[in-house]
């Protein structure tokens, strides 16, 4: 099952509060949503994921593809089994991992060729493909296979791109056709407005129950990606949740939420948590820093995670430093604390009409690396 | 504060159960102790040790004093408030660790000149210096200094050790007068039962509040420690616990506890871990390998553990596999909580007079490495 409703749009922007229902339970959005890449939010347990309040998580088609494999997974009852994780999942159609590839892949109208940046062996994934591997993880929203353009890419190039992303769309709907999943239909066009409308129109056409912004996060400037939502957003339909893929730094949701979007997801947090680094309402902290080396304050002197109510930042960074396991799962289940509080007090403040009081006293305490 | 009660004694073994009181909180024994080498149990956390129940953790002097330092933990309100961890702590003496360092330390009567495995920088520790370290650690219960003579040695040479070992005994306890922490003796004599007499006699004279044997598990077979056992626990003080270093698997347990010790610690059980190896009731299992790639039962069937009731074989192999913290994190956890619940058992057992058959019961169940 899938359900969609706009609680509230905001009077002054494109923000608004949503809620969607899936089979494993309903997300209010704006959300950020944990990345599990290989079916593990890395360094976290699930019902730490609980704790923190994650309503939804996401995880790579790609690499359960390789490993365990998604038919060892369906035979393990599922994603949800599998990683004892009994809310919504959210799975990526494993299109832009394939495009990383880059000299390991080929592109045909049928799909890609491509070899495991593993073990090199060979493999091939069309829309029909991802959509079996999707079926097979058991996701509650599921994505389009997409071609994904890097950055920078030539208009005629990207347009092209945009054209097939298309048909496959219509050809991953055609096998997702009868199935409990929801499919969304990924919006590319690169930074072009006129081929990002053209995304938008022709993709709406094909009535998915959602949409996500695409090709963006792929090295092009943050300026680049705010102005792509300016122009994209306000077409897209009102009546469907809004995912902008692979985004999702404190001010990135600021700014998406602004421009109307209503999901994120980022590796960010737990990867600069395993590089001990932390958010902090003042900016990011580099807890492995000397400075920090008899600091006995928390992390985030404003925060009442777990980890900031027990843990010292000295603390922190002799675990880190010592390459101890409980360093990283701190800074991991900190960072995603963060990042849930903050998408919190972001609906709170839209509901309250406060959304850009709200963002401007962010912007005035939170230092921008 | 401490205080000591010897609650029963098994009629057809040495066996006893005993509760240890310190000023944070008491022990039952026989208790297994997880080590948590530098202010923490290899990747755990410290409300994950307490829900496991375990009622006191081990902490390394040498390790803490090079980093992050002594002075640092003092600062930061002793060990307990360091790592957040509010029930007793043990520090051991930081003897075991400065004599396995061999070629790079030198053993004189007044302490041993060394250098930093870390660094190669110099240090000198004391029997005053390390009482010092612990005072600043702030542990409920502290080891004298002791030398611990390797595996094999001259019988000449493990006696002048002992000597020296009974000298730094006493400067140990003059360094530790009027301290809260709890001192206990280190009973040496390698594997010479008139050596480790003349230990018992020696070190019992100087009235500590507890005792530990030495010297074992450095390198000894299996029967060595057990015959130990068998002439050296019999002639302790019945009045006061008695504690096996370094010891610690489910057979070694039931092995000390049958010949009258109390409390036992070792490394073993998060070591394996982190190879993916764990304890069932039927013995180790290597869940790394292939043959449970698709198995979906728990690790042990038998336990009750929160891994055990939510995560499968394979999924904890697929997450080894792949180097995923997740994984060490649940092979760790379950390992401990083997462990305690195996030392609960065995308490268990001792209160109904029925630990030979416990004992047996395991050996008919548990293959044996």
């Amino acid at each position: 099952m899938f359900d969609f409703e706009l609680l509230k749009e905001s009077k002054k922007t494109e923000a608004r509060l949503t809620k969607i229902t899936t089979s494993h339970g309903s997300i209010e959005t704006p959300i950020f949503m944990p990345v599990g890449t290989q079916a593990t939010v890395k360094a976290m347990s699930s019902r730490e994921l609980k704790e923190i309040n994650s309503q939804i998580i996401l995880a790579n088609t790609y690499h359960l593809y390789l490993r365990p494999g998604d038919e060892l997974i369906k035979k393990a009852g599922g994603l949800h089994d599998f990683m004892s994780w009994d809310l919504p999942i959210l799975t990526d159609s494993g299109g832009f991992q394939v495009f990383s590839l880059s000299d390991m892949r080929e592109i045909k109208e049928e799909g890609v060729y491509f070899r495991s940046h593993l073990d090199g062996s060979k493999h091939f994934i069309s829309p029909e493909k991802s959509m079996q591997i999707q079926k097979n993880l058991g996701s509650d929203i599921v994505m389009a296979f997409d071609e994904c353009p890097p950055y920078p890419a030539e208009k005629s190039y990207v347009e092209k791109s945009l054209n097939r992303t298309l048909r496959w769309a219509e050809r991953s709907k055609k096998e997702m056709e009868n199935s409990e999943q929801a499919l969304f239909g990924i919006i590319q066009g690169g930074v072009y407005p006129e081929l990002r409308k053209k995304s938008v129109k022709e993709m709406t056409k094909l009535n998915f129950p959602g949409y996500s912004i695409g090709g963006v996060s792929v090295g092009e400037p943050k300026e680049e990606i705010y102005k792509i939502l300016d122009y994209t957003t306000p077409i897209m339909p009102k009546d469907k949740p809004r995912y902008l893929m692979g985004v999702g730094t404190p001010e990135d949701l600021l700014e998406g939420v602004y421009y109307g979007i209503d999901m994120f997801d980022c590796v960010m947090p737990t990867r600069i948590a395993r590089h001990g680094q932390v958010f902090t309402a003042e900016g990011r902290l580099t807890v492995r820093n000397a400075t920090y080396a008899e600091d006995f304050n928390p992390l985030d002197p404003d925060c009442d995670c777990y980890v900031c109510q027990n843990y010292s930042r000295a603390y922190i960074r002799h675990l880190i430093k010592r390459n101890e396991i409980l360093g990283v799962r701190l800074t991991s289940y900190h960072n995603l604390y963060f990042m849930l509080k903050f998408s919190e007090k972001i609906r709170k403040a839209i509901k309250e009409d406060s959304f850009l009081d709200f963002r401007e006293e962010f912007y005035q305490k939170y230092k921008l690396k």
